[in-house]
């Protein structure tokens, strides 16, 4: 029986978003799992009171007395605040007495404490924040999202190998594409860093590494001049894309919506709208650390936190992180210094 | 009379696209001008071969024997290659027989060559090239586009000034707000350039500075938090984001294409096509050089090379240069060392 910590203190509409959101997975999902909520007894029993219905053989209540605020210094207030439901989550985890942790919370703090807490596989030099991008069809995954602004070319290089390994247990792709973003695919193009990175890259063993990819190659369509599973870039490219992509997808259905109102009723259309939905997707796994974080937004809605849990389940499962670790242990000497 | 000097060598599909531009130009634009068309004159020839019914009183050839071909390195090559029709146009303006270039050839050579003839501005560290972003609505600038990867905090200031008088002299904005594209909206968030380049901003007089704008702050709709008209980055990301913004429109309109065909040829939805089609803008312009010299996309379309002429006759009417030497004779000298 997987056990599953969520946060319930953590997003901007928690616990109701949390409390709902777990309800709906508890219901929902086909595995078999307990959800450990995370956070002040009684302000979760305050809220799952307005769910009289609510099946409670598969949940617990962990206590919790202290949250992490959206605004705090993420290494700061995982040291001063040890009874806060996103250091009391993960060090269930650490204990052996759950499998995985969701929070929509403080994003920095969930990395540091996770980074703390877990420690980092052999051969990874810094955690990472995977988003997957909507496409229509098959989703690109997207990393960093943001939790590494400035990276060295080595880093950058880990990243490939740790999207390498989730698309392929997470996403059932055999052998996904990996993309470097850049401004040009020549060899030459790019700053510093990003120049290394191409270069360390090409002599990768075990990726598939097509070289240097363009903004316009992330979603598939008629100007995508290379098809790509994996797109390495920093975490401030990474964070600027992915809420650009957001707001470009409202912004085209608002225009669509105030234009043609009515085709939007389409079930065809409605899909459409569906696919290009973030909460479809629901969190975005911390990888590199010795267990499992998943990462939500801090607006998630309930079907968000739904899926959120989803791919916690599916890296449980998959045996991500024995995956990531043999990965790892794969790699020249050299290369881990 | 305005003459605008049109490389017609330049893009990817030259001089096709670029002698159909500028016909549709010389019979749609209502300006007085006269086109000056650089380039190889027996192929130029040939190509308006191709056109028996167009009107030639506005049309002159000059002719330059080289090309600088798209994978050249841009510095180079404007040094080997003073006959390249990228030299030859720039130099007609810099000796006062032109009054404005437009080319959809290399970027960087374009870039290189504007910067080495002109000169730039006092007071202007870097050129810089000015994109717009369709929004549907209100177009918003986006600088750096890719010219400059790396930026200083101070050159992202720059940028901020050179965006403001751009917005106030073509696009008609009295007071354009200013924002710096970052990974949150907090002081203390960002790279070690951003924060600084924040700081320096809020000092800086005569900008309407609203501070930090994240990636779902650029275009309008319900996302955005703060409205901005000029968006300051790097050359990096903002390549990024206007080619992933150019593919994700295209996807988009595909998947509508795919689900409901019927729909896109409705007035309402042809017209919203039309609105988020780049070439409706043209040309983005390199700022901060003592010239005028608009940037094509080198796959640009012949409507697309017409708009570019727009912007370069508007650079021109506006006073453009003259606006931008005076903003910047007016900052602090300490800004100008």
């Amino acid at each position: 029986m997987i056990r599953v910590a969520v946060d319930a203190m953590g997003g901007d509409r928690a616990p109701e978003a949390e409390i709902a959101g777990v309800l709906q997975a508890l219901a929902g999902l086909p595995d078999e799992f307990v959800v450990q909520l995370v956070g002040r007894s009684e302000i979760i029993e305050a809220e799952l009171a307005k769910h009289p219905d609510a099946d409670r053989s598969r949940l617990e209540i962990h206590e919790a007395a202290d949250v992490i605020g959206m605004g705090e210094k993420p290494l700061a207030a995982v040291r001063r605040k040890p009874r806060s439901s996103i250091v009391v989550g993960l060090t269930l985890q650490k204990q052996g007495r759950s499998d995985a942790f969701l929070s929509a919370g403080n994003t920095g703090a969930v990395l540091a404490a996770s980074t703390v807490i877990f420690g980092l596989h052999n051969g990874v030099e810094r955690a990472t924040v995977a988003t997957l991008f909507p496409t229509g069809t098959d989703p690109v995954l997207v990393l960093d999202g943001g939790a590494n602004l400035d990276c060295s070319a080595r880093e950058l290089v880990g990243f490939a190998y740790l999207g390498t390994v989730y698309m392929r247990d997470i996403l059932g792709r055999a052998n996904p594409v990996v993309g470097l973003l850049n401004v040009g695919e020549e060899e030459e193009k790019g700053t510093a860093v990003v120049r290394e990175a191409h270069h360390l890259l090409k002599q990768s063993p075990r990726l598939s590494y097509t070289g240097n990819v363009e903004g316009r190659d992330i979603l598939p369509g008629p100007q995508r001049r290379t098809h790509v599973d994996v797109v390495v870039c920093d975490g401030f490219v990474g964070n600027i894309v992915l809420k650009f992509y957001e707001s470009a997808g409202r912004l085209f259905v608002a225009m669509l919506s105030a234009r043609a109102p009515d085709v939007l009723e389409r079930p065809a259309l409605r899909e459409l709208v569906g696919l290009l939905d973030y909460s479809s997707y629901g969190g975005a796994p911390l990888l590199g650390v010795r267990g499992v974080s998943i990462i939500c937004h801090g607006s998630s809605s309930p079907n968000a936190i739904k899926n959120g849990i989803r791919v916690a389940l599916q890296a449980v499962n998959a045996g991500l992180n024995a995956h990531i670790a043999a990965e790892f242990a794969q790699r020249e000497p050299a290369a881990r210094s």
